[in-house]
């Protein structure tokens, strides 16, 4: 019942005609339902679309009918080599406790982890924290064993990326640095604040010279029920069965749309988000909805007329969560072309209200920008104008010396879905995910207006 | 994969140590799921606790020896009498063409309407979206017929409640508005920016003088239906039935607790919400999350053992949605008891991350409070101290010229749950919740420590 006005921009004539062109920007992205539904498509259509899949080939070929379809100046392929990593059709764990019974946990291989084969992998637990108490314990505590690395994500971080940044060198390395104790496997705690039955995917990396041991991760309430478990009974035996594997390199692409620029064709503002998908999710907000932003980017510009000075891009990438390849291949094709780049925004942190950017670029020119364009964006509950990261996708184009832009959002909820099943289109808030293509239209409109 | 640090806090010394304790409050209200597990017991045991309920009366007892237990220095209640108004068992809706067939519709009768009988109503359908229509229209093609309002909140509107606040009125006044035309019934499109199929209900209002007509909600989906059939067969008839009525007015209460100020005990500082919430949901985002941050802020203060100066009280209305006499009552008795208050915070708005706060007090109260205390919440997220209203329960306290507080979340999602039996425990996000109990106890140690 309660009816709260924003504060009305005061400001000078160049930004007022700014703030209109805004306005329109926002006005259409909030009244089209056309992004959401292509949402829905690539969620409920090419689900398990992680790079080397049939899915994957789906998702490209969607992507590049989709621009055509939208009129875009040029569409066309990047092709690349991936990775062809495949889960399997076996996954599961049981507990087995002379003293307390047998339950089942909802576990999933790590990517790239190999699998156990048919038969799966026995033996007792042993839970840490870190790599630090790995060392303590030694070989001897650990050889033969599971090691169960049980670290939560810190509650206390506000941004919850920070969190999830505390946490992921369990899953990254926890099997190399368990297999130099001697260890058979690992299973780790999935990186999610939300206590719930979801066991969370992602990349992890066998390091040189060291035995390769299969690797899972289990969801959060099954890593609580474990270490209860353990507690009571130290010798309980955890099985568990995975059937991955990797096969060869396979064929894929980049997806590129784009609207030539009225005065410089050959200077390009990119705008881009990753179309693979962790294979046992819909990969709604990661990253669906970096896909759709980018390519509702370009219509908004399009469909308001808006002729932007520069060319924009919308570059769909292939492969973020494995081996990073189309990011790499963009910005190897782009030194080789001798291409100039004025900015990249990277949509990669979920569907959620859009905050603001972190900026990766020299400190002068992010509270230059934050100065002369903040005022535009706060109407829009856009106050975060920092110096940080951009994205996994964008960053090999660091060293091109032009700033990189991260979306940011409401990272609250973002690592309850990640990398798990729980990650499909409902969990999508249709006026959020198009506050965010907004903001990114937005920033983009200024930067091609007036330069960085 | 990206991490971003938010900016320190460069500040004075007053300030960190203002920034430590602030740290401290959000710590523990992050790491602590005591509110949370609250929220699911209120939401699944007392659902449908409109006043006059049972499950209403349940609600009051539940929150009186919640707050006991928590060990609050005094716990009570405040007697008040309350409207007694019941949907009845049948609510049914259809649409019969004879060039299109027949259709049912999910409607929901608006509160406190006067039903249909058991009968119901039959009769053709006139869309219009606004009043100025119905005078156009007038009574010759009005009389006799159901008015079918179909204005749907204004997306282009970023802070949700504004758009609320511009669709409302179809709601709380169509039905005396259609009646003085002669309408028979009126079926509203339901205040929702989701298109689904939950019809969402919400006080009505009957003018004095003017014949009372049957009202109903029906969801957005099936207005868009409704609307298409019209175009199509404008001849259709609808039929409704409702069997809700109302009730001889009962006893109720608010429920207090309070943690004594140590210097000034006669000096209150509020904090609170409405437990009331409509019958067909489970109250979760309204407004449940009010009751629960409510009783946490006690909480927080009393588990990290900051002693107030002020008395704290939190305060959990009765009757918010029907005719607000749980804020009334509160008012009257605070004016009888000569009482003083340094501050009233309401959370009214839903538990989606906070943004802000919208402040009723005299601007320079508001810019004094922004400079002082503003860089204190950025690290949070919060950026909006702004003039604005404040809540529905602590409104009727505005004469007596003190800060009223209103806790501002992103709106984006509030309206797809309001009224509707979507508004469930599951659509609470933990985090987000725990980010709004943080905000308003930092804001009240603040005001507390150094006044306003």
């Amino acid at each position: 019942m309660a009816f709260v006005l924003f504060a009305c921009l005061s400001s000078n004539k160049a930004q007022n005609s700014d703030s209109i062109e805004i306005k329109k920007i926002y006005n259409e992205a909030l009244s089209n339902d056309i992004a959401y539904k292509k949402l829905e498509y690539l969620c409920k259509n090419t689900a398990g679309r992680i790079c080397g899949t049939p899915q994957a080939a789906a998702a490209v070929e969607w992507a590049e009918q989709k621009m055509k379809e939208l009129g875009f100046d040029t569409v066309y392929l990047q092709p690349l080599k991936v990775h062809s990593w495949k889960r399997g059709n076996k996954e599961t764990a049981k507990m087995a406790s002379t003293l307390l019974g047998d339950h089942n946990l909802s576990i999933c291989a790590l990517g790239e982890s190999i699998g156990t084969g048919e038969q799966g992998i026995s033996a007792q637990v042993i839970e840490v924290k870190n790599f630090e108490e790995l060392k303590t314990l030694g070989k001897e505590k650990i050889k033969g064993k599971i090691v169960f690395f049980n670290r939560a994500m810190d509650p206390t971080q506000i941004y919850t990326f920070n969190a999830y940044g505390g946490a992921a060198d369990q899953r990254v390395h926890g099997a190399s640095e368990a297999a130099k104790y001697g260890a058979i496997g690992v299973i780790v705690r999935s990186l999610s604040e939300s206590l719930d039955d979801f066991p969370h995917t992602g990349i992890m990396r066998y390091d040189k010279d060291i035995d390769t041991i299969p690797a899972v991760a289990v969801s959060t309430l099954g890593a609580d029920l474990l270490s209860n478990w353990l507690k009571k009974d130290k010798n309980l035996i955890l099985h568990y069965t995975t059937t991955c594997k990797q096969f060869p390199e396979t064929n894929s692409y980049n997806v590129i749309g784009e609207i030539k620029g009225s005065e410089f064709p050959n200077q390009y503002i990119i705008v881009g988000g990753h179309i693979d998908a962790w294979d046992n999710g819909e990969g709604a907000h990661d990253d669906g909805i970096g896909v759709i932003q980018s390519m509702e980017v370009l219509r908004l510009f399009k469909t308001l007329n808006i002729k932007p000075k520069h060319t924009l891009r919308a570059v769909i990438f292939m492969d973020e969560e494995v081996a990073q390849r189309g990011g790499k291949k963009y910005a190897e094709l782009s030194k080789l072309n001798k291409e100039t780049h004025i900015a990249a925004i990277e949509s990669d942190r979920g569907g959620f209200t859009p905050t603001g950017f972190s900026i990766d670029a020299p400190i002068e020119t992010v509270n230059k920008l934050k100065n002369n364009w903040g005022k535009l964006f706060e109407p829009y509950g856009i106050y975060q104008l920092i110096k940080g990261g951009s994205g996994v996708d964008i960053s090999p184009l660091k060293d091109q010396n032009f700033p990189l832009f991260g979306l940011m959002t409401d990272s609250q909820r973002y690592f309850d879905y990640q990398h798990a099943a729980s990650d499909t289109f409902e969990k999508v808030n249709k006026r959020e995910m198009q506050m965010g293509s907004a903001a990114m239209a937005a920033m983009i409109f200024l930067i091609d207006k007036y330069g960085l």
